[in-house]
């Protein structure tokens, strides 16, 4: 039996190489302005958050040339660089998702922007998407 | 002053080599079954649709390889395609984003899939980030 054990697209995760240009940008585009920004240095990123509805779109700007999304924009260019799903509890879902063969980039839970536990899946097991799971920190 | 009229993300379009394989890695990485299918002659795509809270996963394969779908696999590979937006008035908006700058690659409001109309951005102005407006077609 199948249950829908996922809630909703938390966020979609945009690589941009300028932030503040990016802002303008999508204030524009969403007609909305972000709602908070923050800094990241376990994973040197800038993010600069909007609401979508239920789920957000995060911008990252890379603080560092050796950062994972300066290298995603080096090789794809800027764009959608990753989609974060919601879970109620992040280490079973790593397990179920271990046993039905997907390979995860952190074994044990790591903390993300926007108050997460996270853990992301290779992109080469899931279609070449970057799945990203989060469970927010309640404690 | 800025009002927020975009209501949820829609869907996100994510670009498959073989459908029928990507289902069930998708059915087996979100625990859910996809719910519908649709080919959509007009685009050369054959899409399948998972629920994810309010926003829906669209998979999409070519079925011809001179189509928008194949020509994107074959310069980025697989991945997401596309982001969907929800609007209320896509004619409206349509003309909002034509005066903020942003390029549009269809000039009026053409069908798409699941019961939607739909208008396409050029990810040339959306940081390489390929925009859909959808409305529902409700007539």
């Amino acid at each position: 039996m199948i249950f829908a054990i996922k809630i909703k697209i938390e966020h979609l995760g945009i690589a941009v190489k300028d932030l503040e240009a990016s802002k303008k940008l999508f204030e524009s585009l969403l007609n909305t302005s972000p709602y908070k920004e923050e800094h990241v240095p376990t994973e040197s990123v800038s993010t600069s958050f909007f609401k979508m509805g239920e789920s957000k779109i995060e911008l990252l700007e890379a603080t560092d040339p050796n950062s994972p999304i300066a290298k995603f924009i080096e090789k794809k260019g800027e764009g959608i660089h990753h989609i974060a799903y919601d879970v109620a509890d992040i280490e079973s879902e790593m397990k179920r998702l271990s046993n039905e063969g997907f390979t995860r980039l952190n074994e044990t839970p790591k903390k993300g922007a926007d108050n997460k536990l996270v853990c992301v899946l290779h992109p080469k097991t899931t279609n070449g998407v970057l799945i990203e799971l989060c469970q927010e920190i309640t404690a």
